[in-house]
C-alpha cells in the first residue's frame, strides 16, 4: 500500500515542505516540494525572542501547507522546528497558535536534531563512521556517526542568521569582523574539533549553506556532473571562494555564479564556520550531504523499526531507482545472472574485486530503465536517468560508471567522454570490460527469454569458449552476440567463441556476416 | 487490450523487424527493433534473379526474426517484401521455403508499396498534399498524397542497390558514370518530374538513403535537434555533401560524419537520384520522413478501418506521448483549461491565433510528464521527453516551443538558447507570453485540486485583473501564483492582480513577500 506524508522543515533561514509518496520499507519518491525564505530566526540574536514580522511569516507558511495539505488529501502533516523555536523565550505565543491546524508540531531539541541528520547520512552515504555537520540559520549541529549510528551529537548557536546578525553588519565585510566571528566560533567548538581532530573520519556537512557553496564551486570548476550529494568540496576551493566573497560588497555576492539571492546576504558567516573546522581539523575536504534533517525525519516514517537503517544503502538506492521504472523483471534477474557468471569467470584476466562486481551488477538491474522513455535510444536515456537523480551510496565516480554501463549495455563505444576528470586512470579499460560483460549477457538474453538457461567459460591460449546451456538452439541469442565479438576481443584479449549443444562440432565465431546455423568452419 | 505485433521489412537492402504494443487507435509504442543488412537484391541488377548467397541471407534474417517471435510470444509477425521479391524471376523458390515459419507473407505491387508510404506520411505530418518519395535498394516510389489520400503512386528501378551495380563500378566515381546514372534516371522520371513541376506541393522523403545523408548534413550544420523526421534538407546542402563524396573513394565515405559504414558503398546512387528530382523540379528543399513503408504496414493494424488515418496527427502525438508517462488527469485537464482561458482573454493583447493555442494546450497537456523521470527538475525532463522523442505532425519549430514551454512552466527565465536557429524572430516573446499563461494556469492550480473552478480576466489601464472563482479562499494558489507577476509582467506589460469573492475589497499583487490574507492595499 502506498503512503502520502508531508514534512515541514520549520527552519531559522528557510521552511520547506516536502511530500513524499512511499511504500514502508520498499520504495518512496519526492512528489512535491515548496519552499519559503521565512528567516523565523531574524532579530533572534538581539532579543532572544521571535520577532513579531518573523512570526507572522512563519505562520503564514504554516498556513499555506496547512492548505496544501488539506486540498490534496494529505495523510499525515509533520512541521519539525529546530533552534529558533527551541531557544527563543516567547515561542509558547507562537505554538498556541499553531493548534488551529490540524498537523503534528514537533520541536525537536538540539541532539534530536542532530540525531535526524545523521540518520540522513546513514541512509545515504556508504559509510560507517563520518564526522556529521548540519549548518542551518539558528545553529549548527556536529555529530559522530559510528557503525553507522549516532554516537553523539551537539547543537551550538552557530546559524548563519544569528552569526550574520552578531557579527556581520557592514556592506562590506571587515577584517575584524571576520576575526571576531572567528574567535566566537572557536570558543564554542574547541572541544569538539580537538576530538575531530583526533578522532579522524570524513566530514559530511549538509544544509542549504554548505550546498550553495559547494554549487558555486561547481560552476566556477565546469564540474561534468549536476550533482551535490557526494560531492567532494575541496578546502582550497571553499578558500578561495570566501576571498570572493570578502572583496565583494555583501549586496553583489549574489553575482557569483551558483549563489542564491536569497542566500548571498547571509551566505559568508556559514562559509567562515565551515572554513574554520576544516583549518583546526586539517582537513583537506568535506563530502556534501543533498539529505539533512527532513529526510532523517521521513526515514523514521519509511523504516518504522529503530534504528530506522536500510540494510545496505547501496543496493537500496538500485532497487529504489528499479522501482521507479520497472521494467521486465525476469529478463533483468536474468542478465543480472549471466553477467554475474560472465565477471566471475573472467576474473583470472580482469582481476577486480567485490566493487566492480557490484557496479556491473547495478548496471544489469538497471540497463533497460531507459525504455520508460522510449525504445529508440534507450541505452542513452537510461543513462541520463542514472545521471539525474540522487544515487545514495554511490560516489560520483560509482554513478558516472555505473550510468556509461548502461549507456553502452547494447551499442557503441564504451568511452568516459567529459567525464574522465572525476574517473581513475584505469576506469577506461574497466568501463570497456564491464560493458562487454553487460553486453554479452544482455545479448544472449536477446529475446527476453531465458533460453540460454546458463553458460560455462574456458579461456583457452587464443580464444575464450562459453559453451551455452539451453533446451533449443538459441539462433537469435547467438546471432546477435555473436555480433559484439569486437569490444570483447578489446577488452579480454581474446575471441569470442561461442557454441551450444548442438554445435559441438561447430560454433560461432566473432564474425558480424557468419550466421548461427553450423555452416562455421569445425575446430 | 493491448496487443502485440512484429513487423519486418524485407526491403532490397535491409531487413528490418519492428515491433509494436498498442491499443488499437488509442496508443503505440515502438518496443523492440532488429536490423540487418540483408542486400537482398545484390546481383539483381546483372541476373533478374535473385542471387543464392542473397536468398540465404535473407532467409537467416528470417529465421532470425521467427525465432524471435517464438521466444518472445509474438502475437504476430508479418514480412513485407517488395522490388527485389516482386521483380526477381526465381522469387517463387524463395517463397517456398518461407513456408515453414509461422508468418504471413505479403509481397507488395509497386503500387502499394507506394501507398503504406504514403499512408505514413498522412498519419505523421500536418499536411493535406505532397510528393512522397521513398527511395530503398531496389526500387523508388513516387506517390501523391492529396486531401490525406493516396492519390496515385508508382515504383520506379530506381533503387541504390540496383543504381549502384548498374551504373558505379570504380573505387573513385567518375563524371561520365554520373551522367549515365542521370541520364538513366531521367530517362525513368521525366513525366513525373513535369506533373510534379506544375502541380506542386512539399516533397517529402524516406528510406534510409535520404535519413542517412539527412544525418550527415545535421552533422556538418550541428544542427540543434537530435531529431530527423520533420527535418528540412535543403538542396544546396545535398548538393555540398554529394560534391564531398564524389571527391573520395568509396571506401572513404564512410567517413564523413554521419555516415552510416554499411551504407557509405551506395548511398551516392541515392543521393544522385533526389539532386536530380530537386533540380529537374525546381525545388529548394525536401522535407525528411522518419516514417515509411513499415509504419504504414502497421498503421493498417492500429487504425483497422480504411482510410486508417488519425483524425488530428498533432493532438494524436500529443496524446500517445501523454499516455507513454501518465500523470494526473483531472490536475491536467484543469491546467489546460485554465491555459486556455488566459490565452483566450489575453488576445488583445497578444494577437495570436490557432496555432498558438494549439501549442499552449498540448504543453499545458505535457508539462507534467517529467514527473515520471522525477519531481526535481521536473520540468526540465518534460522538456528532455519532448525533445528526445518524435513528434509527428509538429515541425521542428513547434516541437523545440513545446519542450521549451514544458521547461519553463514553473521556473527559470524563457529563453530560446541553442535553439535560436531554427526559430522564428519573435518567437521569444512568443515563448514568453505563452509560459507566463501556462505558468499562471499552473499556480492557480497549485494544490492540484481544481478549486480555482474558473478565471475571469478585466485587462485594466495598468494592470491586468484575474478574478478566481472558487468556494473557499485558494490560499496557496494565490500566494504561489503571485510570485509570477514579474513574468507576467514581462509578457503582457501590465501588473498582474488576483482577487477572489473573500478579497474583494482587496487584492494580492505581484510582490512576492506579500501575503494572500487581505493584508494587502485597498483599491
Amino acid at each position: 500500500m502506498s503512503h502520502r506524508i508531508g514534512i515541514v522543515d520549520m527552519g531559522s533561514g528557510t521552511a520547506r515542505l516536502v511530500v513524499y509518496d512511499f511504500e514502508p520499507g520498499q520504495w518512496f519518491r519526492l512528489t512535491d516540494e515548496i519552499r519559503e525564505s521565512v528567516r523565523l530566526g531574524e532579530g533572534f540574536a538581539a532579543t532572544g525572542e521571535l520577532s513579531k514580522a518573523a512570526t507572522e511569516r512563519a505562520l503564514d507558511a504554516i498556513k499555506l501547507y496547512a492548505d496544501y495539505a488539506k486540498a490534496t488529501d494529505l495523510g499525515k502533516l509533520t512541521v519539525i522546528a529546530t533552534s529558533a523555536v527551541r531557544e527563543a523565550a516567547n515561542s509558547q505565543d507562537f505554538l498556541d497558535k499553531l493548534e488551529d491546524f490540524n498537523l503534528e508540531f514537533r520541536v525537536l531539541s538540539g541532539e534530536e536534531e542532530a540525531q535526524y541528520g545523521t540518520l540522513a547520512v546513514a541512509n545515504s552515504f556508504q559509510v560507517s563512521n563520518a564526522w556529521v555537520m548540519d549548518l542551518g540559520g539558528g545553529s549548527a549541529q556536529i555529530s559522530r556517526l559510528e557503525n553507522r549510528l549516532f554516537l553523539r551529537g551537539q547543537a551550538f548557536p552557530l546559524g548563519y542568521v544569528r552569526l550574520t546578525e552578531q557579527f556581520l553588519h557592514g556592506h562590506r565585510t571587515s577584517e575584524s569582523e571576520v576575526k571576531n566571528l572567528e574567535k566566537f566560533v572557536l570558543r564554542q567548538l574547541e572541544p569538539t574539533l580537538a576530538r575531530m581532530k583526533k578522532d579522524a573520519a570524513p566530514l559530511i556537512a549538509m544544509g542549504g549553506t554548505i550546498r550553495n557553496l559547494a554549487r558555486a564551486v561547481q560552476k566556477l570548476e565546469d564540474y561534468p556532473l549536476d550533482a551535490l550529494h557526494g560531492y567532494e568540496l575541496k578546502r582550497e576551493a571553499l578558500e578561495n571562494l570566501i576571498e570572493r566573497l570578502l572583496e565583494l560588497p555583501v549586496a553583489e555576492r549574489s553575482s557569483i555564479s551558483g549563489i542564491h539571492t536569497d542566500r548571498a546576504d547571509a551566505i559568508l558567516a556559514g562559509a567562515l564556520v565551515y572554513r574554520l573546522v576544516l583549518r583546526q581539523t586539517d582537513t583537506k575536504s568535506l563530502i556534501i550531504s543533498g539529505q539533512g534533517v527532513r529526510e532523517g525525519a521521513f526515514y523514521r516514517e519509511f523504516m518504522p523499526r529503530p534504528p530506522h537503517l536500510f540494510p545496505e544503502v547501496r543496493i537500496f538506492s538500485v532497487q529504489n531507482l528499479f522501482a521507479h521504472y520497472p521494467q521486465d523483471i525476469q529478463h533483468t534477474q536474468h542478465v543480472r545472472k549471466l553477467s554475474k557468471k560472465l565477471f566471475d569467470a573472467l576474473e583470472p584476466i580482469h582481476g577486480y574485486g567485490a566493487a566492480d562486481a557490484l557496479l556491473l551488477d547495478a548496471a544489469a538491474y538497471l540497463h533497460d530503465i531507459g525504455m520508460a522513455v522510449s525504445y529508440h535510444d534507450h541505452h542513452k536515456h537510461g543513462a541520463y536517468l542514472v545521471l539525474n537523480t540522487q544515487m545514495p551510496g554511490l560516489t560520483h565516480r560509482e554513478q558516472v560508471l555505473l550510468a556509461l554501463l548502461v549507456q553502452y549495455h547494447r551499442k557503441g563505444d564504451p568511452k568516459l567522454g567529459s567525464y574522465k576528470r572525476i574517473l581513475e586512470p584505469d576506469d577506461e579499460l574497466r568501463l570497456v570490460r564491464l560493458s562487454a560483460c553487460l553486453r554479452l549477457a544482455e545479448f544472449l538474453e536477446r529475446s527476453r527469454s531465458a533460453r540460454v538457461q546458463d553458460l560455462r567459460v574456458t579461456i583457452e591460449k587464443e580464444r575464450i569458449s562459453i559453451h551455452l546451456i539451453a533446451d533449443e538452439t538459441p539462433r537469435v541469442e547467438l546471432w546477435e552476440a555473436s555480433k559484439h565479438g569486437d569490444l570483447f576481443k578489446r577488452a579480454f584479449g581474446h575471441d569470442l567463441y561461442l557454441e551450444t549443444d548442438e554445435l559441438q562440432r561447430g560454433g560461432v565465431q566473432d564474425k558480424r556476416r557468419r550466421t548461427p546455423d553450423g555452416k562455421t568452419k569445425r575446430k
